[in-house]
Formats: structure tokens, C-alpha cells, sequence
């Protein structure tokens, strides 16, 4: 993927015009969009979109501001329910400004993202809003999925990743779905497209959780073990907590109980090890694997011939073997 | 105005389909939305549709809805911020759940409404998302605005007529538009409902205002003098501010200061006979006249002829003569 697209995005979401009054309700979508990211969701679109004939890049720029400026909004509203002090190594809007601020200024953006798509053709109107709709709706039900998880002892694997389907890997579906559908494909490539898409992110989502934990700290560019240190309930834990016996398990029971600042490093430590005896490290990347494998499996089928979706199969490589 | 149209808007209501799943996240809103209302946004768009022929009425009770889930969206949020323990005589979202599931919730509302909006002919899509994220955004910048003026002393009449025309005014007016473009209305017409709705709006939360300190309380359902309590930056004490003189401005001044319990009461009686004695509550009952006077003559211009808003205009002479 060249750099140039990775420019433009980033000049799509300068360009995005805002309301001028009152200023502190704009400033912290400004502020959030400019902490950078990977840009992933507009990435796809683009080349979701590129992989068909009738594309028009002006459209696929759009829709892609439209899932960044989604997603981030949805960090906004995410991090002051996680109460959340950073978001890549920056104050968070609820503590930079404050918690009404962010509540409100997140509810400009999700209104922003709408006024985006509504702004593509007439044609693609509709198709595009609902899928906007439905998958704004499913990102929010991860999300409570999410927190009742943390209050919980009984999340099961099954539980987990239907939760991380909603909270991440539909906007990703989302993303190669339009992307595709703008670009001219036929219903059943874009079912594919967004079967690529929800695939993908589940397989990202997994690796996310192990690079959490068995990531190299100057790459991630975010302390690892901040999941142990707060008993996340990833796959690795619950996992952990299934496949652990006897005294793994009660030692595993007496960490998850350990607050204690001064005893974070040794908690870590500990919960690593363990996930390491059982092989919980191989089976998250395994099963993250399977998950990018069934994504690619879905664009051998296009009907327009999976040469044609190079750049995109190459780019999910990517994210595949990621190290941060 | 029958009956009939206000039983078919909760029917319209209670006819929301909702996700199932998380039952937490669904609940909060099912619980706002029977809480009950005027339903005062729904009944605008009926009738400013019916004013004209081509009037399908489904698609006017589902716009009607758009605006009522849209609504209880924002009173949800405005709630947490406002940190306000009871809505209609019940307690609010984040007090019966919590913060967090208010937010999430009310992220879920706002998707909600551009589902039901998205249920129009296409058509008719275009125009009313459009009108729709306008009006989301404006009333969202009047949240903010009201906040700022909680802790600022310098807000003026006219900032306050602006704030109340963002917050309240816009919705009622993108009611009357919507209502009137879905019924066939010509572009000038439709303009001429905005107006109308805009109008209505701003005679409307003034009159909100007075009902506030000079209503009955038996009949407002709502203890009256609670804007007084709070301090809150009505028109009233804005004008009270400006227009008082030597010994009754350093009393003013004096009893903003108090927010003793104990002497709410007494706090409530002199702000009270002070707007008397200034001749504020006339002030405010004539301000809000001339507003919906501003409506009416709205409506006389009508190419369609005065005649056929004859409804509407009854609905609207019953909200400026309210008592509660």
C-alpha cells in the first residue's frame, strides 16, 4: 500500500468541516482525530473498494472518514465509561476537558459521521445507511457486552469472541463491505468483502490481546501486561482460567485478587508464565491465524478473481503478522 | 386535536423494534420513552403534514417517532450532565442504571432515530437525513452553550435566545419541516413551516420558563422555583440581572450566593417577587406571545392558503396559553 493513501486519508479527516461555535464542543474531535492511529478502517475501504472497476476514490475517501470518525467516537464514549487516563499516550478527552465534554462532543461526532455518508451519491444512499446503522448499533452492544464481561464469572470463549465481533470486527466487515459495494461488486462479492472484513478483525482483535501481553514494549508503544494488571477478561484469561489446574489455578485465583501497585510487575509475571505452561500463547496466535486464514479463504471466491484483491490480501498480511 | 393520533404515537412508540440483546443496554430506553410527554414533536409532524395533500401517514408517524426517540435521546444525555436525579417525576437513566449505561444507551438512541429514518421512501431519504443530522448537531451545540453559561456572567438576552433556539427551538421547527416536505409541501412552504416550528419553539421554552417560577405547581407536576434554586440562566434572571437597580441587585446578588437548603423557600419568594416587582414575568409572557405571534404570520403566507393549517394552529394557541 502505498504511502499515498495514507496521506490523503489524512488530509480527508483535516478537511472535515465543523461547526465553528462553541469551540470546546469541536476542539476535542479535533484533538482525538489528530492522535494518529493506523488509519486501518479507512485503509480497507480503500482497497475494499479499488478491488472493483467502478470505483470513484472521492466516495471510498469519504465513506473511510466516515468509519474513522465512527470509531473514534466511540473511543471517546469507551474511555470515559473504562475511565481511561491515556489513548495512545495522550490524555484522554474526559481528562483533558472533562467527562460532560467528552460525553457530548462524542455525540457531534457519531452526528459527524452521518453527515459524512450523507454526502455520498444518491444512488449508494441508502444501502450505505442502513449498513451504517446496523453496524453503529452492533458496535454499542459490544461494547455493553464488554462491561458486564468485567463483572462477571462466567464468560466463556464463545462469549468472548461473540463480543469482540460486535465491538470490533463488524466495523471492519463494515469497512470492506461499503468499500466494495461502492466499488461495483455484486452482492455476493460484498457479502465476501464483508466476511473478509468481520474475519480479519476477530483475527486482530486476538492479536491485539496478545501483543498486550507478549508484545515488545517499544514496539506496542503501551506498557504490556495492562490487561493482567486489570484482569481484561482476553482469551488468554479466560482461557487461563479454564485450562489451569490445582495449584496453577488457585495461584491464578490469588493474582486475579492482587490490586497492588507495588506487586503489578510480579502479577505479570506470574499470569505470563502461566499462559506460556499452557500454551495459551500458541493457541491465541493459532486460533488468530484460522481467523485471518477464513478471511482469505472468502476472497478466493470472488467472482471477479482473487488476483484482483492483491493489495488487499497482502495488506491483512500485514496486520497478520504484526508486531505492534 | 383527537385523541386518536395521540394513541397511534405511542402505539408508533411501543412499536419500536429493538435489539434483544444486551437486555441492559434496550431497557434504559424502552424505560425513557414510557415515561410519557407531550409527545409534542410527533404531533407536529402529523399535523404539519396533514396541512398538506399528499399526505401518507405512516410515513409521518415514523418521522414523528424519528424526532421522539431523538428527543429522549438528548434528555437522556442532558440528564448525566445536568446531573439530575428525577425526569417527569422518575428517576432518570443514570440514576436507576448508571453513568455509564446512560451514555451507552443513549449512543444506542441516537442510531436509533437514523434507523427509523431510514425506513422513509427514498425519496424522501436525502432531504430528511439532512435536515435530520442538521438539527442533531444544532441542539447538541445548544447543550454545550448551556452549560458554558452555568459558569460564565456574562450572558446576554440575546445569547440566551440563541442557546434556547439551538437547544429547543430547531427541533420543533425541523418537526414542522419534515412534516410539511413528507406531505408535499413546495420548497417555500416548507420553509414557511420551519419558521413556524422555530418560532413556536422559542415562545415555547419561555414559556417553559415562566411555567417554572409562576406556574401551579400541582399542575406543572414539577416543584416550582426550581430554576431559581439552581441558578439556572433563564431569561427571567438575565433580565433580573440587567434591569435591577441599587438595594434589589446586591439582594440578587446576595441570594445567588445561597444555596442552602433551609432557605430555598425564602431564596425562591424574593427572586420571585423581584421579577414581579420588575415586571419580568410580563416581560416574558410578552416575549414568548411575539414569538408565536412570528408563527402564526408564518403560516398566514402559505401558498396552500391559511385555511388548511387550521389544525396546527389551534394545537399551537392551546401551547401558548398552557398552564402546565
Amino acid at each position: 500500500m502505498s504511502e499515498d493513501i495514507l496521506k490523503q486519508i489524512e488530509r480527508e479527516l483535516e478537511n472535515i468541516s465543523y461547526g465553528s461555535q462553541p469551540e470546546s464542543l469541536y476542539n476535542p474531535i479535533r484533538y482525538i482525530l489528530s492522535l494518529g492511529g493506523k488509519r486501518l478502517r479507512p485503509i480497507l475501504v480503500l482497497l475494499s473498494g479499488r478491488t472493483f472497476s467502478a470505483t470513484n476514490d472521492q466516495n471510498l475517501f469519504n465513506m473511510g472518514a466516515v468509519a474513522e470518525v465512527f470509531h473514534n467516537f466511540s473511543l471517546m464514549h469507551d474511555d470515559i465509561m473504562d475511565n481511561a487516563p491515556l489513548r495512545r499516550g495522550k490524555p484522554t478527552v474526559h481528562e483533558k476537558w472533562n467527562a460532560n465534554t467528552a460525553i457530548l462532543s462524542g455525540d457531534v461526532m457519531l452526528v459527524l459521521a452521518y453527515q459524512l455518508l450523507a454526502q455520498l451519491p444518491a444512488e449508494k444512499l441508502a444501502y450505505c445507511l442502513d449498513a451504517f446503522n446496523q453496524v453503529a448499533r452492533e458496535v454499542c452492544e459490544g461494547q455493553q457486552f464488554d462491561m458486564e464481561f468485567e463483572n462477571s464469572n462466567q464468560v466463556s470463549v464463545d462469549d468472548y469472541l461473540e463480543m469482540i465481533r460486535l465491538k470490533t470486527a463488524v466495523l471492519l466487515g463494515f469497512c470492506c463491505k461499503t468499500g466494495a459495494h461502492l466499488g461495483g461488486a455484486d452482492p455476493e462479492d460484498t457479502q465476501l468483502f464483508y466476511q473478509f472484513g468481520e474475519n480479519i478483525g476477530l483475527g486482530f482483535q486476538l492479536m491485539d490481546d496478545y501483543l498486550d501481553v507478549f508484545g515488545d514494549a517499544s514496539k506496542v508503544g503501551k506498557r504490556v501486561g495492562g490487561d493482567i494488571v486489570s484482569n481484561k477478561k482476553t482469551f488468554l484469561l479466560i482461557q487461563a482460567l479454564m485450562l489451569a489446574k490445582d495449584n496453577d489455578l488457585i495461584q491464578l485465583q490469588y493474582w486475579l485478587q492482587i490490586a497492588d501497585v507495588e506487586k503489578q510487575q510480579e502479577k505479570i509475571d506470574f499470569v505470563t508464565s502461566l499462559y506460556r505452561k499452557l500454551c495459551i500463547d500458541q493457541q491465541a496466535r493459532q486460533l488468530a491465524d484460522n481467523y485471518f486464514q477464513t478471511g482469505f479463504e472468502c476472497l478466493a471466491k470472488l467472482s471477479v478473481g482473487r488476483d484482483k484483491a492483491i493489495e488487499i490480501v497482502q495488506f491483512a498480511k500485514l496486520l497478520m503478522q504484526r508486531d505492534k
